[in-house]
């Protein structure tokens, strides 16, 4: 499993993801699933995988081939990046194709694959897009602006209750750490080193802020034991049921 | 969709309940899953339910229907809380075999269902069993001792901060208040009214303390509200971002 998330700003785009990839519990691995591709004062993209790594691997290892065959269509030429996301799509189907036979060694076996892709072209505004396993994708929403792929219910409603478009760079970043950690809390298959991006609205560059925070790196223990103890007193400081019970009395 | 919980404390076991169906975005309905059993002074039952409906009260009903007609084996002379889970588990499969058909008008159907079923039976100390689809039965853990059905991601991580055996009972209460809560926020298909029951070990009563939720209820608006606030103030209290930032420069 995998936990990916990126978040729409009025000021960019904040990408985040973990580290941790399984194939089995005795058959745990640590990959980045966090891809850039950037071209200095002309674009810059982000993409996130989740899902099948043979699936995403070979999918970002065509979108590379691309650009260094310079073929046709490559992100480094691409229009619009939502383009790219319906290129994504097509390879990540065709991908899945090769190994979806259903039974015989295979049953049981899902090669699907979801991605996020995000970034800017010159002349355009930010984009973000969830790429689906069945190839189709959808923008975040102008509300709540943010998109997750893999393991995403245990880190949900933080980002709910905290982000919006005009949330600051850096609430918005320690957010998404949060919903990592506490879905690493969780689910054993969510793991460290986490990855997390700010790409700066018109910068056109890789990136204006990025962290990789490892497994024992300070803030993260700091983070985890702050969030636990904060958690602790909210709940702590909830209006107590004995006054429901007083009033049934 | 559904999501109940029971916690097993070392004063008594907790029930919590929202009392939410649908059978498609245009067939929402409200029935209560927590379904009581009792000979006072002799044993105190409850059952939780999940899944599909007709199941669970194919399954509920049987049980009644077994005490009515003073069957060998009922849930008012089990020997064991166990010897319930089991039968509990075999009631189960056999509803659901008579709808399991593949294909045809059943494609993408499913009749399947959970339980969690607690309590006491006397001479015996307070047992609790979650009773998975295909028949066979799990208790608590000693050192998380609570189970949930239905959609348990998004309420798991405030239980795994809070539960332990010792919580006292108006805290574990309220904790799985705001379990159910965080659950609805995310969740359109579970909602209220919440029903939580408490039963205190060896007073073989149906129940020592009950409450019912309405989605109006003044308690229920207050817990939201103060939950959120004290949410975002854990969330505003932690070591901000750019002490790393700093560190890196």
């Amino acid at each position: 499993m995998t936990y990916c998330l990126a978040i729409a700003l009025d000021e960019g785009l904040v990408f985040c993801s973990d580290s941790r990839t399984n194939a089995g519990p005795d058959r745990v691995s640590t990959y980045s699933k966090m891809h850039r591709f950037c071209v200095p004062h002309d674009r810059s993209l982000v993409i996130l995988t989740a899902g099948n790594l043979a699936t995403s691997q070979a999918v970002i290892a065509q979108l590379q081939r691309d650009i260094e065959e310079d073929n046709d269509f490559n992100i480094f030429k691409a229009r619009y990046v939502s383009d790219v996301a319906d290129y994504l799509g097509e390879l990540s189907l065709a991908e899945q194709a090769k190994y979806a036979k259903k039974g015989g060694p295979n049953a049981g076996f899902s090669p699907s694959a979801s991605f996020i892709l995000g970034g800017q072209i010159k002349g355009q505004q930010p984009e973000l897009y969830m790429v689906y396993p069945e190839g189709n994708h959808i923008t975040a929403s102008d509300l709540y602006p943010y998109l997750q792929i893999g393991e995403t219910k245990y880190g949900k409603p933080i980002l709910d209750r905290i982000i919006r478009p005009h949330t600051p760079v850096e609430t918005a970043m320690r957010c998404a750490l949060v919903s990592i950690d506490s879905t690493m809390r969780s689910n054993a298959t969510v793991g460290p080193p986490l990855e997390c991006l700010f790409y700066e609205k018109d910068s056109l560059q890789p990136y204006n802020r990025y962290i990789m925070l490892e497994e024992n790196h300070p803030y993260l223990a700091r983070l985890r034991q702050s969030w636990d103890d904060n958690i602790r007193m909210a709940f702590d400081n909830l209006p107590p049921l004995s006054d429901v019970f007083a009033a049934a009395e």
